[in-house]
């Protein structure tokens, strides 16, 4: 089956349409007619070849929202005309410790890629930005109605980044939960930890968006740039979630945590960063990390949403707009998700 | 009241026998007559001026077990003649969230150290190496019969301090730990975590201690020399518990930890380290600190011990050899604490 996509052809080439083959639909497949594809800073580092070499062409694309066309013959878990959802992986091998922990991101073998990916039959895995996708029913989410099909397609990547370190470190009632940068991950940490009924600080380079992270939910909002934040917030947040994957200063961050408390990042710069031991020893705190999370918590993550009104906000864009998009994600012009309508693709 | 002390009277210079002023009993004060005093490394790092400025003549020893000599009139914890002991802190604010949380050791308004601090009053901390010493007695452990008074010593710091992390972070059946370095901490950290039930690892320099390392109650001992090491331990362990303070190499030890798994410094190196966050962020990893215990928790781990039948391996020393025993601890030439007999300081 040859479907419509944009694919970049090259590394730092701009997107162009293209069709590429989806594989038959076999026995524990599921066909995705896509409705809409959400547009993820990493699918940009990916094109650009800032995380190595690519298999390219390289049609990008994890946030995918769709209905599902066909299902294979064993499938009993979705049915044509449902809702449905594609993220960030597309296979694992399904037996490891991680695997069977329902951590399937963490994969022994690794998790396979939702593009640019190796599927376990050697093919090379092609993402949403396009019209159709066959995906093993194991790896696809079942989408609740009480979210708009476009506010959904975030969910799949920046939703659930966030939703899992949320409830990986108790945020809840009683809990201040710090989220660094307002961008696509952090509005949604935003939403989501106030859904979950912790006091939420927003900690932005400025306070240009601080109206916005009030309104998402936040209950302050600080300007990092501003050195007395660092010595008015000392030992106060019991969580922070890091969405900015530039260089912090992770000393400073640790400082804002109470005795017991974790700053995670969900995102890696490219170099290693410095850290006094000290920051760590001195209140017993923690730095993690955190990948996207596994199949099972994601649909938790989903049905949390519907049940609680939460989308991304997103701006709808035609594929023809997707590499002013890109340039517009570098710039920081977005709130705070771009998302394409894949029915301008075809 | 004067009593006989063994004092570094300036940086780097050696030690030598002097008198020391102690106060008076007061009505919440507890004296002791100390009977054996640990050395730690931190006495060395204190008395060579590595942590900056010190308060000399400086009478170190925060690890202290002795037979309470005298009560003030509102003791009701203590009597005379109960063997207590004395840990690093000896004061804290007891009212801020941390030590109301039992966490005196993260005090906000910084906890007294048991020496080369600044008390409450004003006046400057001296340890134990020394006959006696007065204590607030909310800061006075009680020190179980079942446990040798000289190889209690070193519990109340290399103790607790490999204690709280190992309960922090879950030590116990079923999990796996690893303790990095076999001195004074590790050889603890050995015990502790054996007597909790958990499958421990020592990951030493060499196998110089095998021997010693299994006998303490290690499942497994390995080089880190030895670069195989890192390849087959890779995602193995629950919890690893860093007792050297020496820079490593933390991405090779995070690479060691399986989903979920915390890293723990109990030490810091003088230097910040580098860290990439990929290490963290690629299974779901903690890199955290942790300084001593609370005093609650002392208690426990001492209880703990005395159920376990489990002490500090000691060499006993008499005051004359403190310096020699210096020289030896930084050689790494001791099996695995000296503990000073106070009687041969009179």
């Amino acid at each position: 089956m040859r479907v419509p996509a944009y694919a970049a052809p090259a590394a730092g080439r701009p997107l162009a349409p293209t069709t590429i083959e989806r594989r038959d639909v076999g026995p524990n497949d599921v066909l995705i007619a896509i409705q809409y594809a959400g547009i993820c800073h990493s699918d940009i580092h990916t094109v650009n070849g800032d995380w190595g070499p690519q298999p390219f062409p390289v049609v990008p694309g994890h946030e995918i929202v769709g209905v599902v066309a066909e299902v294979g013959s064993d499938v009993t878990t979705h049915r044509v005309g449902d809702r449905v959802g594609v993220g960030c992986m597309v296979n694992s091998c399904g037996e490891c410790t991680n695997c069977l922990g329902g951590d399937e991101q963490y994969c022994v073998q690794g998790m396979v890629a939702t593009y640019a990916g190796t599927d376990r039959d050697g093919t090379t895995t092609q993402g949403g930005y396009s019209t159709h996708v066959v995906v093993d029913a194991g790896y696809v989410l079942s989408v609740p109605d009480g979210i708009d099909a476009a506010a959904a397609a975030p969910l799949l990547c920046a939703g659930i980044t966030t939703y899992a370190p949320l409830r990986r470190w108790g945020a809840g009632p009683g809990r201040k939960v710090a989220v660094v940068g307002l961008g696509g991950l952090g509005h949604m940490a935003v939403k989501l930890a106030h859904a979950m009924g912790a006091e939420v600080t927003v900690l932005s380079q400025s306070l240009k968006k601080q109206e916005d992270g009030l309104r998402l939910g936040a209950d302050d909002y600080f300007a990092t740039s501003d050195p007395d934040t660092f010595t008015q917030l000392a030992g106060r947040f019991d969580l922070i979630v890091n969405t900015v994957s530039a260089s912090i200063d992770v000393d400073a961050y640790l400082s804002l945590l109470a005795v017991d408390g974790t700053l995670v990042n969900v995102g890696a710069p490219a170099e290693p960063l410095s850290l006094n031991v000290m920051s760590l020893i001195g209140a017993r705190r923690n730095y993690a990390g955190s990948m996207i999370g596994g199949i099972a918590l994601t649909q938790e993550m989903l049905d949390f949403c519907a049940e609680h009104g939460i989308g991304a906000e997103v701006e709808v864009i035609a594929a023809a707009r997707i590499n002013d998009a890109y340039e517009r994600v570098l710039a920081s012009d977005v709130r705070y998700r771009f998302v394409i309508d894949t029915a301008t693709l075809g």
